[in-house]
């Protein structure tokens, strides 16, 4: 499917992933019509306002998304509401495709709310993409460029996915293909369980009556580690409940690593630490070098 | 005490710390003679190879440290042997300080070693500047422009006193100065703690025998919190040991907070686990804005 000019891509959720998409895109030179769904009115305002989109609406239905694109890009709570509105006008002119960091539940939701047929349009997608700061106002046309998107194909028509990879791919992204159990065991680890560590430690902090105090002595190391705390709480209480299983896979091998260097720290063997840590050190040290190519 | 064309201004360990410090006196048109101490016979070879000391020795004694000033910048596993070694020199005319991370065993040791007398001219310090890279080469003349240095007095001559916080100023840093035993207790929240944590997520990871593979999908939000997993592993093993007992107390804290939120995710309590984030991400929002002025 191409985007020409009478082409409608609608967009379910003007946040930082939906306007960076149309923001990207818009920039690729696309001269689709693109289409704001949005249950906050000031978002349909903002979203009209940024020049990025043509239309606004309250709900899926106005946006009359018989055909062309689709992209769902709400947090993960609410993706499965997003698909029920949808479905009525699922099609093989449509394609859809979401945004969402964990890829089960929407596996699950869409085999169960559009039926098999139907959901093999709708093509699961996360783009490894983010930032701290959310909302429309923060999209920028840049964000995937040499950004992995993964694409995680539960049956679906190979049009479908050659229409989204050529999305992803316009706007600058590589997209890789990934198993949907295997996704979301993975960024447990890798993503989600660093976002609710770096919760823990402010929160751990700001129970703390001396917190202002303690704060004033923080420096970049705090800064970096705890960037992630500043992401969007509902994005993140809304993934680690959607991931929960895997979450408390990869909490519990963490929680006994910590045990493990705590009774370092009790009993002072100074040499368990140091071996623990030019491990970390090293294996850090070649990802960095292997991402940095 | 002035810093003269014949003060003696040795540096004991010549790494990150104790070189950024020579680079940065030097820039400020700081004309004595920057000895170095270093064990390594071939970070002495870089210590005079970068230009930035004079001479270079293997021990203290060797850098005849009778008079002027003692910089000792070395892990703190590695600070009581130097006090040691500098004992037999210190005496009115001598001021000495330290870069230390942890303070409680640098002042008893200090005491222990050089007496109650003589330790009052040995000022506790610990610069809030840090780096992932260390070693001499890494060091920066701006390292400590605009941070803050944490001055503990531990009933210190006010000329020595005034004399180190007249050195910290005149390479842009802020002194401020503190309790030596709230400085422990504050730092191993906001500064040993994290890194602890990043050391365990690591490993937690490199045990994984897919980790190369989960790697690969890392993005920016890992590699911020992790960054300071890449951080000397000799130093971070030296001040969580000298560090333990308030170590300790901040784990428990932590480890409160992360069982709270794993009952949520268990429990699928999607607004116990908002309501934290929102805490952490509004608490940690407000010390961004108030740290960035």
């Amino acid at each position: 499917m191409r985007l020409g000019k009478d082409t409608r891509f609608v967009v379910v959720g003007a946040g930082l992933i939906g306007g960076s998409l149309v923001a990207a895109l818009r920039k690729s030179g696309a001269h689709c019509r693109f289409v704001c769904v949005d249950q906050a009115r000031e978002t349909r305002r903002e979203a009209l306002r940024s020049g990025l989109f043509d239309e606004a609406h309250a709900d899926v239905a106005g946006a009359r998304p018989e055909s062309g694109f689709v992209f769902v890009a709400v947090p993960a709570g609410s993706v499965r509401g997003a698909v029920e509105e949808l479905a009525p006008f699922v099609g093989r002119s449509l394609v859809a495709f979401d945004s969402c960091s964990v890829k089960r539940p929407v596996d699950a939701d869409t085999k169960e709310v559009l039926g098999p047929e139907h959901a093999r349009r709708f093509v699961l997608c996360h783009p490894i993409a983010g930032r701290e700061f959310h909302g429309i106002r923060a999209a920028d046309p840049a964000l995937f460029r040499g950004r992995d998107v993964v694409m995680c194909p539960h049956g679906n028509d190979r049009d479908a996915v050659r229409a989204v990879a050529g999305i992803w791919r316009r706007v600058g992204a590589r997209v890789r293909r990934m198993d949907v159990v295997r996704h979301d065991e993975l960024f447990a680890v890798v993503s989600h369980l660093p976002h609710m560590l770096a919760f823990a430690l402010v929160e751990t902090i700001g129970r703390d009556p001396d917190k202002k105090k303690m704060l004033d002595y923080a420096a970049g190391g705090f800064r970096d580690f705890t960037r992630i705390a500043s992401s969007s709480p509902r994005m993140w209480a809304d993934i680690l409940a959607a991931n929960s299983g895997n979450m408390l896979d990869a909490l519990g091998d963490f929680e006994r690593t910590l045990a493990n260097l705590k009774a370092a720290v009790r009993t002072g063997d100074r040499d368990a630490l140091l071996g623990s840590f030019e491990l970390s050190k090293e294996l850090r040290n070649r990802w960095i070098r292997r991402t940095a190519k």
